[in-house]
């Protein structure tokens, strides 16, 4: 299996991303390309220890940064780092990209030069959010700020294929995230798509409030992409303020010290459970091809396990499902008119 | 000062509001009227110490309950606990009401019985959010899950005014949640917002990131009912598991117990920090009236609270400055058509 990295994406490039296809080059039986600028690229690479065959550069000098206009991004910047690794997917020259660059130039990207499966109206970004269960999977976290009710219903069947094979959840419960348990509940979106879920054939349980996402109660929790995106940035900014707060605590005095220390590896497992990095990076699902967009921070490891995610991905049979799902609803409500 | 508050609203109710009554009646320089069947709470008030002329009774013996559909609940129930306390601040013969029942039959039952300030569209639940830096006002969380440009601009405005003047915010600082920083970011009705927010006069400091709400980066966060709602129960889901967490790693053998014990009183601050019965209750802006929701589950301590923020509220001009703002924006939209 080949994966193709985007060197020059993420707030750590190119330097942690090196790092981390280093890693994954000793650990995963895998090549990787990496794209961007070669000659920095080979540099970086010398002082690394790493099976050499298994690294292979692809020149790409243009850099598409945060600053840069999605759109506008991906028609402009043709030799950049970003639009190469998806190329290489599109040629079958890769099995999956990876990138942690500008999350809007990278869906634009996908979306036009692997374009969607068939069937499939709107591909999502899903993530995994860990919990007091392990995790579930968010699905949109912001690729479709404003969302129809059929779009829902196409967000809960992807994300449940991809729980199901790539994250091995067996039968994976769905709901749809709402301010209130009752059907009746919620905004005009959620209501109309709460009974097109009821009868789709879904493991789906329900409504599920914000509140109990961090519990556990489902295995996918379905949203439009602002609120799924809200879900999301706001889980890692609590988390974040209660860690530093109690950092503070912790700081207080001499006695405060010692616990601090004789609780630190008992902490540092908490903090795991909560990192993004531990847990690779989020699926774009109704692509058709396998895009994988790590986090903007994104060190080494975090690149490692997002690798490590396009692998498993890679190896499955999602995209596949997806399409003979989708495809086969459109059959169904084309018959219905 | 009079403050009407229903006895049979919430999780805990009566006892837990009853005993908040207790509390406020011996420290707040004020009356209170409980709503409720005059018999239970004259049970529940014998065995308590406080000065007796400063609790008055009013028999109102039906209840509505959670399970009670909203509207057809105000209509049907009238000698209801909810529906009784309202009458009294429309009859004037109280300044405030305080309920942690059923939030949908609440807010019903104000804007049925008090109505909407003039040029009010739409009334907004507010809710204080603890942060690192003390705390903001979150609205609308819940009174409306889909909303109008205009209806974020007019919640822009009561959050304001409401932060002013309750929470001695100087100059609050008000952003508008979105999935970016950019004006060009987020879906159709914060873009749609942003250009009004920008030209109100306000303190307008653009968009926020959910992320930076922790950290507390505005003092009015401005957003739709349901995305305020996710905000409010996932922030609580957040610290809860988190807690629960921090729990398990104090629990896991003796040294870890010991640094608990140590480092409880430190613990317990910031456990306060980020509870909600500290810090009082919701107030319903935009009503021709002063209603404060307190949280369903409320103990004695979290109705004290919500029945001294009634206080402050009715003691301040935020209903009169909302009138004479909104009221007169009003009549600008006019002369613009």
């Amino acid at each position: 299996m080949r994966i193709v990295v985007d060197a020059y994406g993420g707030d750590n490039a190119p330097e942690a991303v090196v790092k981390g296809c280093v890693l994954a080059a000793r650990e995963l039986d895998i090549e990787i390309i990496l794209t961007g600028n070669k000659k920095k690229l080979e540099e970086l690479l010398k002082t690394e220890n790493y099976p050499n065959d298994k690294i292979i550069l692809y020149n790409a000098e243009e850099v598409i940064t945060n600053d840069d206009s999605p759109v506008h991004a991906i028609r402009s910047k043709k030799n950049s780092s970003l639009v190469a690794a998806l190329d290489l997917v599109k040629k079958h020259e890769a099995d999956a990209v990876v990138s942690a660059g500008n999350t809007g130039a990278y869906l634009a990207g996908a979306f036009r030069i692997l374009g969607r499966i068939k069937g499939v109206k709107r591909p999502a970004l899903a993530t995994f959010i860990p919990n007091l269960k392990g995790g579930s999977i968010v699905l949109d976290v912001g690729a479709n700020a404003d969302c129809k009710p059929e779009n829902l219903l196409q967000f809960a069947w992807m994300g449940s294929v991809y729980a199901e094979n790539v994250l091995k959840m067996e039968n994976p419960r769905v709901s749809v995230l709402n301010i209130g348990a009752e059907e009746s509940k919620g905004n005009d979106l959620v209501k109309e798509a709460f009974p097109l879920l009821k009868k789709s054939g879904l493991n789906f349980t329900g409504n599920i409030e914000a509140r109990r996402i961090p519990y556990g109660d489902a295995d996918v929790v379905v949203c439009d992409g602002f609120v799924g995106n809200v879900v999301l940035k706001l889980t890692e900014g609590v988390c974040l303020a209660l860690l530093s707060m109690l950092k503070g605590v912790f700081l207080k005095n001499a006695v405060t010290k010692i616990c601090a220390a004789a609780l630190k590896p008992s902490l540092r497992d908490l903090k795991k459970k909560m990192d993004y990095s531990e847990y690779g990076g989020a699926p774009f699902l109704g692509i058709d091809g396998v895009v994988i967009k790590a986090h903007g921070s994104s060190n080494a490891k975090a690149f490692y396990n997002a690798i490590r995610s396009a692998v498993v991905f890679a190896s499955t049979e999602v995209n596949d499902k997806i399409r003979f799902l989708l495809g086969a609803q459109k059959e169904e409500t084309k018959d219905e008119r």
